[in-house]
C-alpha cells in the first residue's frame, strides 16, 4: 500500500519556512508542507493586557483561522456566522500552548506578542504546519524586540527552546508520519505531536478517529513523531541561521 | 511528599456513579471524584438530524458546562457573554469524540443522542470525571431505547465497548493520577487519558503546563492512567449491573 | 377533582432547604418543592461594578438558568444559542428584584452577591422555589461577610426582612397553593406571588394565561398565596436557625 | 402634594388614538399618554410559522422597543450591542400575552400578526400606552383580513374581548393613577394593570420598588387600574367607531 | 413617460423639515420627502469617547435604522436577529461622513453628538432625507451647546458649511430627481448626491443597479442632483431662520 | 511634489494577476498592486438558495475580509469580535454588486458562485484590486462550469463584459491614480472608480473624506479613473488569453 505522493511511511512532505513573506509584521513566515500553505505572523506590541500589567510578565498568544476556500469545498466565514467554532478554539488553544512553552515570559519583559496562523491552502497537518511557521514568526519578533533593546534578556534567553509539530496516524495498519488530507480522512488513529528542539515533548493529543489505539501503536506513533519533529527542528534551525 | 488528601499516588479519590439521579431524561447519572460533582445526562430523540436523514446512522454527541459558581470563584454565564469559550468546547469536543467510540451509529439507528454534562462543583478532572458518567448515562439511555424497540441492534451490541477517563500528572517530579484542583494548578504535566474496558486507547491529551517531558515520563503517566481507567471500569460495570 | 399528587388546593408540595450542598459558595442551598430542584448559590466580592464605587451601597443581583434537560425534552443551551431568552431574563430579574427588597444596601457596604439559581430538575414553580432558596444563600452569605467583619451593619440589619414566595393558580375552577408542572400548563391563571416573612407584598405577577379573572378569584389567590408563603417563611426560619 | 400636571390622583394623562398613522401596516396607531408616544403597527402575513402549520390555529405575537433618544438620555441601540435586554424582553412578552387573550387563535385561522410597538418619546407607562394603543392596531389588522375573507369567523368573535392597560403607583403613600416618567422614578410601588373592556383583569404585576406593600394598599391600586382602564376602554370604542 | 405622482423630472417631493418633534433630543427633526418620514435626532453629551480624550477634538457620529414596518412588508428586527446588517452599517457610514464635512471638530471641543435616523416610514431616498434632516437636528444642537457656552468657537464656526443630499436616477433613460421607491426599483442607475449649501461635493455614490451608465448620463445625474440640494438647502436655511 | 514611489500621477503600480494561486477553487487568483495583495477566489455550487430555487436565476456574491496582520497594526478578527464591521459589509457589498453587473445571471443558470476576497497585505486600493482579481477568478470559474456544461449559454454571453476598478485622489491640490496607503491617508478627496472594459461605469464612489470637491476636480478624477481602468482591462485581457 503506496502513500498518495508515493512518500515513505516516516517521510515529511516537502517543508518551507519562507520568511518576511509580509512585510508588516514583526515576524511573518509562510510556512508549506506540501500543499498545506499557512501563514504565520507575529504581531508585537509595547506592555500587555491591563490585568497582566505590573506582573513584570510578557503576553504570548496565538489564534489560527481558515481561509474561506482554503479547503475543498468552501466553508462559511466565522465573522459572518458570529462566532469562532469549537475546532478553530482548539487549535488556537494548541498552538499558543506550543509556543508558550518555548518562551521565558519573565525574560521577554511586559511586551505582548499575537501570533496569527491563517490557512491559505489546507491539505492535512495545518496546526502541525501552524505551529512549527509561528516558531520561526516568534523567533524574528524576538530578534526585532532585541534590535530595539525591549527585551529583559538576551533573544536566546527569551526562547529558552525551539518547537515543531507534526501529525502522525495509523492508515490501514501503517504508521505514517505526516499526513495529508487524502491520508487524514481515513485514519484509524490520529495524533498530534509537538517537541522541543530537543526531542522532548511539549503536547501529546492521539484520537482513535475510527476506532481506538493500543500501548504499541501509540509507540510506533511518537517514535516517528519524535524523528519528525527533530527533522523539522532542523529545517527551522537552518532558516533562522 | 504526600497528596493534599493523603493519597497514594496510584490512588483515586472516591468515585461515585449514581444513576436516576434526575427523573426526565433517559439516562441520568450524578457522578463524583471526590469533589467534583457532575452530572451526566443523556436525552434521546427519534430522528437524526435533517442533514443526516436517510444515512442510516444515529447521531450521539455531547455538550460540557460549568455552573457559574462549581468553581472556587465565579465565572460570568457563557450563555450571558454571548458565546461558547474554547476551553468549553475542547472539552465538548473531547466528551463528544470519546463517546462516539463506543457506540455503533449504524446499530444505534436514526436516533438521537445528546448527552450534557453539567459541572456542578469542581476539583479538577471534571472532564474525565464526565466522560466517565456520560458513558453510564449514555448506557441508560441505550437500554431505554432497547425496552422501546427503536434500536437497529441489541444493546450490547450498539455500545460495543465501554469507556472511561482519568487525569495523571507530574507534580514535583512524582507521577499521580486524578489530580484534585490543588494538585492541577501545580503539575508540571497533566495529561488526560480515555480507556475502553479493555484497556485501549481512545484519546489521550497530554501537555507540558509548565514544562516539557521525557518519553520515560510519558510512559509512566501511560501506567498510571490505564490502571486508573481499569478501575474505573470495574466501577462502571457495578454501577450498571 | 384531586390533583395530581393528592394534595388538598391550599397545601404546599414537600419542601426541603439543603443548606452547604457545595462547598465553594458563600451560601449555597438546594431548594426542592416537590420534584423542582433548584441549587442556589451566593457568590460574595468585594467591591463594586465601577460605575458604583465611592456610592456607599452594595450590589445584589440574581441570574437564573435551566440546565438542558431539567425538563421532560431537552431545550438548547442559551449560550450555545448565543443569546439570554426572554423568559430566562424575566426570571432573573425577577430574582433580583425579590432579593433586593430584603437587603439594606447601605449596611451591605461596597460588597457585591450574586446569586445564581440553576435549575436541576422542573416541575412547575422554578422561579419562586428559586427566590425561596435564595433567600436563605443569601442569609449565609451575608452572615459569612459578617464573619469576616465586612459589613456595615449587623446582618440582621442589612438583611431587614426576609421573602419567600410561591405559585397559585385557578385549575377547572379551583384555586391552587404551589402547582406542579401537571397543572401549570392547563392553569387558566397563573400568579407567582412574593411576600416578606410579615406577610406584606414584594411582588405579584399574576396573567389569564387561557383566560381572565374577576376581582373575588384574584382575592382568592391572594389569600392562598400569603398563607404558602408564610409557611415557606417558617421552614426558611427552620433552615438558617 | 400635587401631582407634576396637577391632575387628581385618579386622573389619566390626555390620551389619543391617531389610527393611519403611518401608511404601510394593516394597523397602525400612534398612542399618546401624555408625552409618551408610541408608534403600534400591525403586521399580517398568509400563513404561520413552519411549527404551527396544520394546527389550524393563528399567531399572535409582539415586539416592543425604544428609539435610542426617546428618553431623556440616549441609550444604545440594542442592535448595535448585538442583544435584546431583559426589559424589552420582558415587556414584548407581556404585550404579546396581553393580546393573545383578546383573539381566538382558531377564528383567525392560519394567519400571523406581528406587532410591533415603537417608543418614539418616553415619559413613563410605556408599556401601558403601547398595550393601549397595540388593540387598535391589531383591532384594524382583523378588519383588514375580513375585508380580504381571510378570517375563520366574524372579525367580532375573532377579537372576543378589547384590552387595555395603565399604570398605577403610591407616591408619598397616595395611590395614583398613569404615572409620568417622574412620578415613576419615586413610586415606592408600581404596577402595571391590564384588563379587558368588561373590567376583568388578564394581568397584574406589582412590585414594590423601594419597599412593600400590604393588601389595603394592593386594593387601592386595583380600584384605580380598573377605573382608568375601563377609560381607556372608553377611548378605543371612540377610536374606532 | 409620466412620473408615479406627476411630478416633472427635475421635481423634489414636497419636502418637510418639522423642528423640535420629540422633547428629549438636543435637536429633534421630523423629515419629510413626500412619504419618507425620518426621526433625526442629535445627542449632546459632554466629553469624548476615552480614546479621544486630550485630542481637544469634539466627535460626531450617526446611526441610521429602520422601524420593522417603515416598510412595504416587514423585516426583522436588527436586535433580535443580533447583528447590523450591511445596508443599515453602510448608510450609517454615510450619514456620519456627511455630517462630519459640515464640522469643525476643533471648534466642537471635547463634546459629543450622536445623530440618530430612525425612519418611520419609507418611501425611496431615506438616506438622502436622514442627510438633510440630520443637518438640521444637528445644527440646533450645536446651538443648544451655544447656548451652554460649551463650544470653543461660534457655532456659525462650528458648523462651516451646511449639508443636503438627494438621490437621482435614470429610469427609462430619462434622469430624474428624488426617486420614490416605485421609481427605485425600476432605476437602472441610482445615485446619491450630498452637496454643501454652496454647491460642492461631499459624497457621490452611483451604482449601476440594472446595468451601467456613460459619462454623459454621469453628467444629467449630477445637473439633477446639484440643484436638488441647493433648493434642499434653501428649505434648510428657513427651518432654521 | 513627487510621490512616495515616485510614480507619475496618471500612473498605476505595478499590477500582478497570478491566476491558480491556490488549488482548490474554481478560480483563484493572487493580485497585487504595489505591495497591495489580495486573495481572490470563485467558489462554486451547483444550486442556489433555497428561496431562488426555480428562478432559473444563477447566484453571484461575494465576501471580503482583511487578516488581522496584513495592515501597520494588527487588527482584531471580526470572528472573535462577533460581528462583521461597517467597512468590512461595505467593501463587501461593493465588489459584489461590481462583479454582478459583468454577468448575465440568467444565462449562468441556477449556480452559485462565492467570491472571496482576502487581503493578505494591505497597502491602499485594496477594494479597487479586489475588484480587478475577482472578475479574473469569476471569469475561471465560469469557463470552469462551462467545460462541465453547466452554463445555460456561452461563458462570454455569462460574462457580458469585464470590470476593473482603481481609486484615485487629490492629495495637495494634484490629481492622483491609484493612491497607495501613505498617500490615501492624507487625501482630500478619495475616489473608487469601478468601470467596464467598454470604459462605462458600474460604480462611482467619491467623498469628500477631509473636504469638500467641486465638479472641475470630480471630472479630473473620473478622467484619471476611467484611463487606469481600460489599463487594468488590458491587463486582465493578458492573464486570461
Amino acid at each position: 500500500m503506496s502513500r498518495p505522493d508515493d512518500r515513505a511511511p516516516d517521510q515529511l512532505r516537502p517543508v518551507t519556512l519562507n520568511r518576511g513573506w509580509t512585510v508588516h509584521p514583526e515576524g511573518s513566515v509562510l510556512v508549506e508542507f506540501g500543499q498545506t500553505r499557512v501563514l504565520c505572523t507575529a504581531s508585537v506590541t509595547e506592555g500587555v493586557p491591563r490585568w497582566r500589567k505590573g506582573s513584570g510578565l510578557g503576553w504570548l498568544t496565538a489564534e489560527y483561522a481558515m481561509l474561506p476556500r482554503s479547503t475543498n469545498t468552501r466553508n462559511d466565514r466565522e465573522s459572518v456566522r458570529g462566532k469562532v467554532g469549537g475546532r478553530t478554539h482548539e487549535i488556537s488553544r494548541l498552538i499558543g500552548r506550543a509556543l508558550r512553552a518555548t518562551a521565558d515570559l519573565k525574560l521577554l519583559g511586559e511586551n505582548s506578542i499575537v501570533i496569527d496562523c491563517d490557512v491559505l491552502q489546507a491539505d492535512g497537518g495545518t496546526r502541525t504546519a501552524a505551529i512549527t511557521g509561528a516558531y520561526v514568526a516568534l523567533h524574528d519578533a524576538v530578534h526585532w524586540l532585541a534590535g530595539r533593546r525591549k527585551l529583559a534578556g538576551s533573544p536566546d534567553d527569551v526562547l529558552k527552546r525551539s518547537v515543531a509539530a507534526v501529525s502522525v496516524g495509523i492508515i490501514g495498519g501503517e504508521p505514517r508520519l505526516d499526513l495529508c488530507y487524502e491520508e487524514d480522512v481515513v485514519a484509524d488513529v490520529d495524533m498530534n505531536i509537538v517537541c522541543t528542539g530537543a526531542g522532548d515533548f511539549v503536547e501529546v493529543q492521539g484520537t482513535g478517529e475510527q476506532g481506538v489505539f493500543s500501548r504499541d501503536e501509540l509507540n510506533a506513533l511518537l517514535d516517528l513523531g519524535i524523528a519528525g519533529c527533530l527533522e523539522l527542528t532542523e529545517l527551522q534551525r537552518k532558516a533562522v541561521a
